[in-house]
């Protein structure tokens, strides 16, 4: 069986745009696409947590438009991100299958959910909020903290405390396990557009401030660190409080990567979440 | 196996009580100790969620004194009733036990972990809030709604939901399980003690609001609905955020009686946190 550290990367045509894609695990079982992160690419999510579901699902990850190993233009709007991945998924021809979103990632899955309800059928949210959530506007983050992506993962991702910060270098070391077809680093072009399209989704309106929530009725799992640098924790809760069918887990003493420092009990959790 | 429909009523002597107990489940497993609701005796607990736990653990719950079955007077502060709960542990002679408390129960096991915290191996707060936690201190509550039980849990336990009321009324059905060897009902003036306790507990102190939550290190699982309407919400949040070691699980639709809404799940998550 194919795995995160073999799994070839493959394109298809979406519109102009060629999207690199990985597909691996289970063929046969719900697929399950995994929507990823602020100037994040294929390499970057967690082979513990993407081939921990892999064992029972056919897991796709992605490089979305401009990023990574995909050509195309990342657009400034959810909006238009979560069109491109609609086109994506109607290229591979996929149906009925489940979402976890992870970050930006989740706000994708969200208005994926809310424009096209019938093509979802259950969503993991990790570490994201509502649109016009708590402080989601994220006014003090720069792409120029993307120079140095290791510490920056040190210090969004995992928290001040020992535990914590040897989760963390074990998740760092983890990054490495694929060697060969490694996927290209974000130009600073295509995270400038995402840092605003991120803006853009964290603007809170004037009226009706989480009226979409109400409308997303699949079975959701919200899973956040309760010391969450990067979206704060009041997010997940949020959430939690106005999506009419989301069961909210969160763990302690982490950050952004919550799901990857306790990524044993999130595997079985999201298992459990997924098989109900 | 005994179970919670025919395990008899015990009493041991607790100073000047005789403090009513039923012991039931697998003998031989580390103890859980069950710590009730307001005014709540032991009939009063889910025999779904009793004997979920019973087919692993060896279950005890008791009526603390002056309530149900148990002589003695009821304490008006949640200090009092943990050192009574102290007292009542070691007369059974147990040591290393977990504990699960609901609402007022999961307030005595704070203060148990945060007096004696070498007692208690793992927690469970189900519907409880820290003290001095968001709107606490029940100012519309009264004990004149005691007089309507089943009007009483199905507005405070279950949501307006279709879903959630058919739970209440299978819920309800489910306390008529135990037929023989039945609990007294719990005194007026029994509630009007527990309820000044829960009061005590819930005022907001002037300085160091959360401070105790940080001396309570034991591994805690904190389960609360997302519409409560007796505890809100928040306060499960607020104990996510200031215990420096606790999960928050949070279900949809789901009032103070979250865990028996959604019982299946919840021994699941229950089971996979008492055994890591």
């Amino acid at each position: 069986m194919s795995m995160h550290e073999t799994a070839p990367s493959q394109f298809v045509q979406v519109g102009d745009a060629e999207v690199a894609y990985r597909r691996f695990g289970r063929r046969g079982a719900p697929p399950l696409l995994l929507l990823n992160y602020f100037a994040a690419n294929m390499d970057d999510w967690d082979p513990k947590i993407t081939n921990g579901f892999a064992a029972v699902r056919d897991v796709i990850i992605l490089d979305y438009p401009g990023i990574g190993l995909s050509s195309g233009t990342t657009p400034s709007t959810v909006a238009a991100m979560t069109r491109d991945f609609a086109c994506f998924y109607r290229a591979l021809d996929l149906t009925g299958f489940d979402i976890i979103g992870f970050s930006l990632g989740g706000m994708i899955a969200q208005q994926l959910a809310f424009e096209f309800p019938d093509m979802v059928r259950r969503i993991i949210l990790l570490g994201t909020g509502p649109r016009g959530g708590e402080g989601m506007t994220f006014t003090e983050l720069s792409v120029d903290e993307l120079d140095d992506p290791e510490s920056l993962v040190m210090l969004a991702f995992f928290t001040p405390s020992e535990a914590s910060k040897a989760a963390g270098r074990a998740y760092l070391e983890r990054l490495k396990l694929r060697a060969a077809d490694r996927d290209e680093r974000v130009t600073r072009h295509a995270a400038i557009a995402q840092l605003e399209a991120i803006r853009e989704w964290g603007a809170i309106p004037s009226e009706n401030r989480f009226a979409v929530l109400g409308n997303i009725r699949q079975p959701t799992l919200i899973v956040h660190g309760n010391k969450d640098v990067v979206v704060m924790p009041i997010n997940a809760f949020l959430l939690a409080e106005h999506l009419p069918n989301a069961q909210l887990i969160m763990y302690p003493d982490a950050s952004h990567g919550a799901q990857s420092q306790h990524a044993e009990i999130f595997l079985e959790h999201a298992r459990l979440f997924l098989s109900n």
